[in-house]
């Protein structure tokens, strides 16, 4: 079950000599599916996070899995799964797919950091409340 | 023991608005370190490897943990070690630090595949011998 | 009066340390516009364009000022205006706004190429009467 | 003449499905070139002028001829000659070339700014002095 999903198009820009996604650019994607969910999913925008709530959402750990490749025009639905929230961290599943044929998936771990110091901070209640509400909907 | 490593200064295109790294730009690092490796350690240029003898190294698998972040103006020192190469797979582990402090490590798996239809196909003998005199080196 | 236009959210990515949009990815933003007009517009996604008619569409000058900065979570109306066409030219101009601001304008010529010589060639006449027909109507 | 030079290999992330480098990147090797020259030719690295100055560099306006494509491997030569310094203007023109032959050149103006308010302010004296004495030894 997914807790969030986007589109994104294969566009030129993504795409290496060999005619196929090159792979960094999928880390731009999954990203982009964090940052949409933080704003359509929690209510919580990118811009809200780091700016206003002093916060960023460091990576601490990513593995990933490429099946098969991505050509231009593709369309990749790309789902977003919770796995689980700790005091600071968030693990989450990503997978991207086209024409029922998934292309890579993830699993990652955010950690809620200070954004001045780094330094882990407890999430703050709105986000954590909103990410168990979504845990407990789905068991 | 490293077999080949890379210098690369981190620039301000690299860093995000939280003055740092932003994560998938590290994958491009990783990505020219392989690439610099093919040129100047195994003797074969991207552009020989893909033009020339129709071949592709996609990435299969890679796991990342970032350690610490990097900021603008660090040197990263890009080390890559080969930990084991079968019929068309190779196992590397790449590692980044500055100052003594590792930023992130990564372990991959790149497959040999022919450029056009993608199917895994042995290592040419060339790179399979220059890669496996690496290995009993650092026995 | 603008031919075409796309809506691109400034994401993470986009943002340099000084938390503005860094400009070279404007420019990815700028081909993705010329991307899904050719798409949309015209009718010629561009996996058609280039593996399927073995074209390619090369910017031969863009030039380009830009008035405003652009931040995170900023909604850029990208507007996209042909000005004339010629045997294997197009002059366009690409306009980005937000909140009624100009953020950048771009004045661009592309030309249509053989995608294996890289040689000028002119329009086919499905894009052409396109593109006239545009012009006719904003006469 | 120029003023300064870097020199750039076209690596894979440069290059689209064409095979010839995405014209945005090229962007971010200009940007690349005007941040070494800072740090090498002027003595004031990014991470000095933006985080302990609090001042920025955005580009104003820049126009690009694009004159011969560049392929993966190529060595660019990327030269940055001073045109002009204004009281918080600055113009550039930068050009690249391989084996003799010229792949872009630009021209561009670049402001100094305040990084919190993004309000022009006039070039500091020591990287005013460096500047004109650069153009003075050209004359």
């Amino acid at each position: 079950m997914t807790h969030f999903s986007i589109a994104q198009k294969v566009l030129f820009q993504h795409c290496d000599p060999a005619g196929i996604v090159f792979y960094p650019r999928y880390f731009e994607m999954i990203n982009y599916a964090v940052e949409s969910w933080f704003e359509e999913g929690l209510n919580v925008p990118f811009s809200t996070l780091h700016f206003e709530r002093n916060s960023a959402i460091p990576t601490a750990t990513i593995n990933t899995v490429f099946k098969a490749p991505s050509r231009l025009g593709d369309i990749l639905d790309i789902g977003l799964t919770v796995n689980r929230i700790g005091g600071a961290s968030l693990d989450l599943e990503i997978e991207a797919a086209a024409n029922d044929n998934i292309r890579f998936s993830a699993t990652l771990t955010l950690v809620h950091v200070n954004g001045t110091s780094g330094k882990p901070k407890p999430w703050p209640e709105d986000i954590r409340e909103r990410i168990e509400t979504l845990l407990r909907e789905t068991l």
